[in-house]
């Protein structure tokens, strides 16, 4: 079976809030939008952040709640982006989790959740090779 | 900024029974494991199964908890592949969130949980292109 995941669909309370922390801190475009959902394409999948209640009602699990068990990663090209970028989303609507640090296992990363809660990790990981697409290539 | 997510890490229990899950039910290989966490190469990011603890400690996030209010999707080529995949999931230790219909907005489309409670949407959506790398695009 292909190895693919085609959407991230991450649940918000309300969408003008969360588009000043994707399009304005991370300078992301939208692709298409609805007063319910707006998508973000991405590297070789598609971002949706959707009201949360239509989401949890398709999905039949109202008791889908943030933060959940998860995180996603923004990886940067050098080390000295990891923090700026922290700060300009924790401006943007966004609180910092962890401040910027190097973890045992390489490279240098720290957290922030979106206003909904969910957690972003932004990383420099020099062993991940990053295409001029997008295309992040898994290395050790 | 690179429109770019390198990373979907999900907090996880047991990892042999995520990778029952992850391996046997959808057939997946992972690039690279340990005994605390399982990546996958996905389609221009990596999958990360971790456990929620290291997680947790990681994003400085205790209260992280599943089900959270997100969802990722598989979308399949075609209508008929929809249920056999949410079946050959739910038999793999998953279970079943809503079975197989068409949702208002076109396509076709079931949900399950993973061993670990994180929501796949099984889908078939015909407006977005799938490349055989497993590229998939928005589209209307």
């Amino acid at each position: 079976m292909q190895q693919q995941i085609s959407v991230i669909t991450l649940g918000v309370a309300d969408l003008a809030r969360s588009k000043h922390f994707y399009v304005g801190g991370f300078d992301w475009a939208p692709v298409f939008e609805t007063s319910e959902i707006v998508f973000y394409q991405m590297n070789g999948f598609v971002l949706g952040t959707w009201l949360a209640s239509a989401l949890q009602a398709d999905m039949r699990r109202p008791s889908a709640v943030a933060p959940g068990a998860f995180a996603l990663a923004h990886n940067v090209p050098s080390t000295h982006e990891v923090q700026p970028l922290l700060d300009r989303l924790a401006s943007h609507g966004g609180r910092l989790l962890r401040a910027a640090d190097a973890p045992p296992h390489g490279g240098f990363r720290g957290y922030v959740a979106d206003p909904d809660d969910h957690a972003w990790e932004i990383a420099f990981n020099p062993a991940w090779p990053i295409s001029a697409e997008g295309h992040v290539t898994f290395g050790t």
